[in-house]
């Protein structure tokens, strides 16, 4: 199976999740028509998406759910477990070892790292704050591919190095800033300040609401 | 001022969390120069998207750093109090309500509602989980601009649909589902699911990493 864009990638994640829904429902089959208007695509797209990681379908019947959420899940590499080290032991970091989706999709918290002296040898769940000196033998030694940052902007892509030159090959990032990734780590990036002030933005620079009309609200 | 392109929207945020940055550690002037390299830009993006508010660069000094953020600051929306109402009593609400940058940017729960029983009336900080029938009255009685929505996939254009009736005009959307935004709603998404599942993917899909150099790890 060979390597597909990123925006395919955030497809399958979405037929996976409408596919879940779907099967708690007790449906058999999905027609790649629902897949596409659920996920907001054409059914083209969904066919397109799908065929490139072999041939599903049933002329006439759509897609067999369960099968399509086994596939989806084993090329999305959710059939197996996957180390997380957090580094950064603050509220996000917490946050985001508690969040049921990220033990769901087999994500387990191997470590967590925080400069802190304060923080370091508090337990988290299952394991104690390390300081970030032990990063370089940890990832080997702990068998992490994975490294959450949810560190200040201004220690970030220092951070990012340190845990590529320790052999983590994927990073999520909350640190608000773009970071550079190094050469063969794929590093996504949540930037909760940005998406707070798009909001702020779109409403310090919406027209003022109609006042006389209950539905027509101007465009924003 | 007219509204700019979200993208440059994006930017202007960058740039201010580098000015916050660069002002604690007591920088007087920053260059269109500088404040490009650490957005990962070009200073001709950086002129282009701050002359859109003024002019505020002194030829041959660069930008003035209190003036300009405070700009910013003024131009996202900033400095005033935005009333937030949560919907969906659930982890991630929670985490939002306790992230710092949330209050940071004047953004201030006022409300948070459940469809839960169990969950109705308990103590959330200064508020208490209420049911989402009282949606319809309280988005005007507490004045609320802002909502989140952090509910299950399967109801959350429905509850878009309620807040948005209810006077709701920008949205966080937490549910891992691509919503279609009521005419003058800005909805922002964050989709931990995606984000996840793309590092797993990566993960799953990266050639076998080279086991005798150090430097070279393949491309992912």
């Amino acid at each position: 199976v060979k390597p597909v864009g990123e925006s395919s990638v955030r497809r399958l994640s979405l037929y996976l999740r409408f596919l879940d829904d779907e099967e708690g429902r007790g449906r058999r089959t999905i027609s790649s028509e629902a897949l596409a208007a659920l996920a907001g695509t054409t059914s083209a797209q969904v066919r397109k998406d799908l065929s490139q990681f072999g041939s599903f379908g049933i002329r006439g019947t759509g897609y067999d759910c369960a099968a399509l959420r086994g596939r989806l899940r084993e090329i999305l590499g959710l059939e197996r477990e996957w180390r997380v080290i957090i580094v950064g032991a603050g509220k996000i970091g917490a946050a985001l070892a508690q969040y049921p989706g990220f033990g769901d999709r087999g994500f387990r918290v191997v470590g967590v790292y925080d400069a802190d002296p304060a923080k370091i040898g508090s337990r988290w769940g299952q394991v104690r704050v390390q300081s970030p000196a032990k990063l370089a033998t940890d990832v080997k030694r702990l068998d992490a591919q994975i490294a959450v940052l949810a560190v200040p902007a201004a220690v970030a892509q220092e951070m990012l190095g340190q845990v590529a030159k320790a052999g983590v090959r994927a990073v999520l990032n909350f640190a608000p800033i773009p970071l550079i990734a190094p050469r063969g780590v794929t590093v996504q990036s949540v930037n909760m300040a940005q998406e707070l002030e798009a909001l702020s933005y779109a409403l310090a620079h919406a027209p003022a609401p109609a006042t006389k009309s209950k539905r027509s609200r101007g465009t924003g």
